[in-house]
C-alpha cells in the first residue's frame, strides 16, 4: 500500500514516525509545503487552495490512501479533499477525538490545543461534544510553534509560554492539535504533571487506521520519498533526525 | 507621486506609518503577502519568485518607486527587482546602514537583529563593513515575529526571550532589522537601557528619500490602498489600528 501524507511543513513527520513504527505502508510519500509554511495563522480559502493543490501533486503518485497530517488541513480542507480525490482521505482531527472516547471518562477535563486555524475551525469541540465530552476548553497556541521550529523545548520561554496560555487550568487530558506539539510533551508533563494524558496524532492515526479502516500493521520498513515545496534538504535533514532518534 | 510598498505580510504598516507621518507621496499602494507569510523562514528562491509576483502586481498601478518595507526582500530580492522593474526600487537595508552612519561612531557596538533570512544574507553587516564598522554583532532573532503577530509585547516571555538571545550583549545601537521590531522598542530599551539607540527601518527610509532621492515630504496626507493575498479585512484593521495611533 502506498501513502500520501500531506502538511503544511516539517512538522508532519511526527505522524510519519508513528507510521513508520507501525509499518502500515510499503511506501509513503510525504509533501511538505515549506514555500508557504504556516498553515495555522492562514484563513480557510488559502488553506483549501492549497490542499487542493497538495492534491494535484499526490494524484501523480496513484495513493492508495491521504493521510493529512496538519490538523489546520484536516479542521478546514478535509471536505474538499474528500470531494476531489479517487481515494480516502484521513484527517487526524476524528482519530484524535475515537482516541479520546476510548481513554477518558466522559466528565474529564480536556483541554485542546492547537494553531488559531485549527481551535477557530471550533471541529476538535463540535466532535467531542457529540460524543458526550462536556468539559471542554480549547486554546489557541500559535507560539508552540516558533518555539518548536526554534529548537527551543524547555526552559524560561517554554515555562512563561505555558503560564501565558494555561495559567489556572488543570486538564485531565490535553489533545494535542498540532503536529508540532508532541515535541513538547515533556514540557507538557512537567507543567502539568505526569497524570495527565497527551494524546498525539501521530498515534491517534495509527489506532484508526488498524481499527476503522482494518488496515493491517507489520510490514516490512515502507520506502519514504520526501517532497517539499522549498528547501528539500532541510526537509530530509529534520527527517534524519527526528525518524532515527529511537529506532 | 505614487509609491508601492510591498511586505510579506501586515509588519510593512510601521513603514507605511512613517511615510505617512512626512507625506512623501499622493498615494500609496500596498500589498502584503499574507497568504505565504512569513518570508523571514524562507529561502532566497522562494523569496525572489514571490517578490517578482508581487512586482507584476505593482506594474498595474504605475508606482513611481517600489519601497521594499520587508528586509527579508530587501536582503535577497532587490536586485532582481531592479533588473525587472522600470521605476527605483527602494529596499530598507541600504536606509538603515546611512542612518546608522550618520549617527553611530565607527567604534560603537552595534547589534543588528532580523530573521534569519535576513541575517543569514549578511547584507547589514557587509555594509556595515564597509561603512567602516568593525564592533558588530548579528542575530537572527526569529522569535519576535510571532510575539508581535500575538500582541506580546512585554512582560515575561518578552523578557525570557531577550535573555535567550542577547545574554551579555551591550550594544550601543540596535538595527530593528525586522518591520515587527520596532513594536518592540520599548521592550528593548527597558531591557538594554535607555541609552540604546535603536534604529527604525522606516524612519530611516524617509530620511533615504529625502536625502538621497530628493523627494520632498510635506505634501498632503496621502491616499492608502491596501491589498493582501488573503484576509485583506485583517489588514486593513490593523492598519486602522497602528497607522492612526498617535496622529
Amino acid at each position: 500500500m502506498r501513502a500520501a501524507v500531506f502538511d503544511s511543513g516539517v512538522g508532519g513527520l511526527t505522524v510519519v514516525k508513528s507510521l513508520i513504527d507501525h509499518n502500515f505502508f510499503d511506501e509513503i510519500i510525504y509533501f511538505g509545503d515549506t514555500a508557504r509554511v504556516p498553515y495555522g495563522i492562514k484563513d480557510k480559502n488559502t488553506i483549501v487552495r492549497y490542499s487542493l493543490e497538495a492534491l494535484e501533486f499526490f494524484k501523480n503518485f496513484d495513493p492508495d490512501i491521504l493521510i493529512t497530517a496538519c490538523n489546520s488541513v484536516s479542521a478546514h480542507a478535509l471536505k474538499e479533499l474528500r470531494e476531489s480525490a479517487s481515494f480516502p482521505v484521513v484527517g487526524v482531527i476524528e482519530p484524535g477525538v475515537i482516541a479520546a472516547q476510548k481513554r477518558l471518562e466522559k466528565g474529564d477535563r480536556i483541554l485542546v490545543i492547537g494553531t488559531r486555524a485549527t481551535i477557530s475551525s471550533g471541529q476538535y469541540q463540535r466532535l467531542l461534544r457529540h460524543q458526550g465530552f462536556t468539559n471542554l476548553i480549547s486554546l489557541p497556541t500559535p507560539l508552540f510553534v516558533p518555539l518548536v521550529e526554534e529548537g527551543i523545548l524547555k526552559g524560561r520561554i517554554v515555562e512563561a509560554t505555558m503560564d501565558h496560555y494555561f495559567n489556572g487550568i488543570e486538564p485531565d487530558a490535553i489533545i494535542l492539535g498540532c503536529t508540532h506539539f508532541p515535541l513538547l510533551s515533556e514540557a507538557l508533563k512537567g507543567y502539568f504533571g505526569e497524570q495527565t494524558l497527551l494524546i498525539h496524532s501521530g498515534e491517534a492515526i495509527c489506532d484508526y487506521l488498524e481499527q476503522e479502516l482494518g488496515i493491517t500493521p507489520g510490514r516490512g520498513t515502507p520506502e519514504l520519498k520526501l517532497f517539499a515545496s522549498e528547501s528539500p534538504e532541510r526537509l530530509k535533514e529534520v527527517a534524519s533526525r527526528w525518524l532515527s532518534s529511537d529506532r
